[in-house]
């Protein structure tokens, strides 16, 4: 069989598979989670095996220690995925919630309710407890899966996929809800991109150059995760005290993430009051500032480029700009940000009220730190991705976001 | 300037126009599609001399009645047009409803609100009242939108456009928020394809063919719409007097529509006695059966083939075919049906419970026929099209399917 067929075949049987999982109960989806969470710890050395084999390709092709440590698999991330898969099964069912209903005029009654995908394909880089973590979601909200992640964590994915398949199949689920996307090379992702009919919704997680690649490769519909190249404007009316605490939290607390900020705009009348303020405290943290002529004036600050107004650094990097007023900062912000988030910090509710109604991103804060998109944070329990696309999900997405609909109409003869 | 750049720049003026629109008031707006409306009436003779050059354009091409019919405008249906803008402008404005929200552990603030997409394209054929339609929907979602109707209707979109575009000027909003494409080459409509970033959202209304060339070539995200290969199955506890009222109502009410009626399939055990009735029925309102050997033993029914089963007919045409089981009802509907509106007839509460939950469409109905799926039948009061995909809206879209939402976060200088 060529790669072509086998990927196919595989979405066929994912799509056989999602069949009775659409019909599962809460409570048999619930068991599984339980078994599979149970089964990644008693057979945690399998997946350990796997992963000491990604780790020493990694470090013989001389990865760096960053990208080793986001690779590597210790007890303590294998009870961290199985604590993932036990939340899961904590948080309420979304198949079959009824979004809305009525009875109509003519006595039909009409119900929308939620429905499973059907076959989800995730495509994703280095970390191997994304495999788990999507497992779990997609079981829980009906969706059969096709997993690819990057060929550096293959031994790790294919373990815990295989150990994942058999709790399962120990549940009394078909195993073939989750399954490994057959083949390693570019040539079956590119499959998967144009399976449209077979695969109901892509999801690729990882870099930007991932995600822009499925975005323009794809005919399966895609929902777009994650690039945040995130705003914290620091009004007139700011608290300094709270802006300066905001700014240090949103670009320090963890840099590798969307949600870290990458830009610091601040508004001219408190520049000369809240300037050293800043630098001193960015530069105490080792946060390189890539600034605009007022900023470049502090010593340690690297001149600014419109590349640096662009990039998503995630690193100790923040590019700082001085605005000479609310619609200048609004204006670089529609020109810059990658609709993820932005923050004002203002005591102004004016100001407030035109920069929630003006940003076009996915969540616009005020006087919070852009970290707080999460959907952790924002209490769903669990987060497949972020979406910074604007149709079907945006924001963060947890179990609802990963159904569809359909409406039940329900007569006693009726006709138009 | 290329075709490209034309079009880009009135895709820019779109997104420049919207910005403004995405802040209007409920007021404006309403006040906006009320002179809209006026204005079709008194400026009716622009719109009647320019369809009647679209009229003998086509008679002069020799195009069919029904096409025809399709495209002439009269009094009557300009009221139509009017009268639509004014229900649009009665229905509750989408923009800024709080779709949920809460305060969590913390304190912050969350609420999810809903927003305009921006920029919308509508691809659409023949009949120029969608023109009208789109332009009200749009305008009250907080859309801007870009409108590519048939090259047959240019001389009746043209000066429709014209016409709306002066009373959204005349009502101090900014008159970019409506515009035709430029152009009238296959070429245009290869460019608002291809605009990703620049156009948020393509709904293409029309025929398979169109919808299917939308999907293949764009870039930007798509809605499809409308292709009903319906079924409606009468199972062997079906009431069979309803279900001949509901069949017959299903296929002939107007054939011409997506959630007609193009498949019938009877249980075996009703089979004797239903066929006989519904043959005759079908035959006495000039159906065209297309029958499985059980059909085709009657008189005047044609054999069926395999592409029977495929063809959505639009026309007095039905396909029928006689199912041994339920089992066999649902296995044909999940390998023929496009997922539009499937309908079971039956009085079996378990049965009506296998189907809601197993045919996996827009809409299943239970005793009622296919056609009340539409969006002023199920009380959305305007409808732009019928999704038949399962992202981001599925079945009638109204106006809260045409806004996207953000995350707004409150919060008095929080922190991780």
């Amino acid at each position: 069989m060529s790669i072509t067929d086998d990927v196919l075949a595989a979405a066929t049987r994912a799509r056989v598979a999602a069949r009775g999982l659409a019909l599962a109960t809460r409570a048999q989806k619930d068991t599984t989670l339980h078994a599979m969470a149970e089964a990644l710890l008693t057979r945690g050395d399998e997946v350990l095996a796997g992963n000491a084999e990604d780790v020493a390709r990694a470090e013989a092709g001389g990865s760096p220690a960053n990208i080793i440590d986001r690779l590597r698999l210790t007890r303590e991330r294998l009870e961290g995925m199985a604590q993932g898969l036990r939340d899961v099964a904590g948080l309420a069912d979304p198949v079959g919630e009824v979004v809305r209903g009525s009875v109509l005029a003519n006595g039909l009654e009409l119900r929308q309710v939620r429905v499973p995908f059907g076959v989800v394909g995730m495509i994703y880089e280095a970390r191997p407890n994304v495999t788990a973590d999507a497992a779990g979601i997609c079981l829980k909200s009906g969706n059969a899966v096709l997993l690819r992640g990057s060929s550096s964590a293959r031994s790790s994915n294919a373990a815990i996929v295989a150990v994942l398949r058999d709790a399962v199949e120990a549940s009394g689920l078909e195993p073939d809800i989750v399954q490994m996307v057959p083949g390693d090379s570019h040539e079956s992702v590119k499959v998967l991109m144009q399976a449209r009919g077979h695969v109901d919704v892509l999801i690729p997680r990882g870099g930007a150059g991932l995600i822009q690649s499925v975005v323009d490769e794809s005919t399966v519909p895609v929902i777009e995760t994650g690039v945040g190249n995130c705003h914290v404007y620091v009004d007139s009316r700011a608290d300094l005290d709270k802006a300066l605490r905001v700014v240090l939290n949103a670009k320090t607390h963890r840099t590798s993430v969307c949600n870290a900020a990458e830009s610091l705009l601040v508004h001219a009348d408190v520049a000369d009051e809240f300037l050293p303020r800043v630098v001193r405290a960015l530069q105490d943290e080792q946060v390189t500032i890539h600034g605009d002529a007022a900023f470049a004036s502090y010593e340690g600050v690297v001149p600014a480029t419109d590349d640096d107004w662009a990039t998503e650094y995630l690193s100790l990097d923040i590019a700082a700009r001085v605005v000479p007023d609310l619609d200048t900062a609004l204006e670089h912000i529609r020109q810059w940000s990658s609709g993820h988030s932005d923050a004002i910090l203002t005591e102004d509710q004016g100001a407030a009220r035109r920069f929630v109604a003006e940003v076009d991103s996915a969540a616009v804060l005020v006087n919070a730190s852009t970290r707080f998109t999460d959907g952790g944070e924002f209490g769903f329990g669990a987060e497949i991705g972020i979406s910074t696309q604007k149709l079907h999900a945006r924001g963060p997405m947890g179990l609802p976001e990963m159904t569809s609909t359909k409406y039940v109409v329900i007569g006693d003869g009726h006709v138009r």
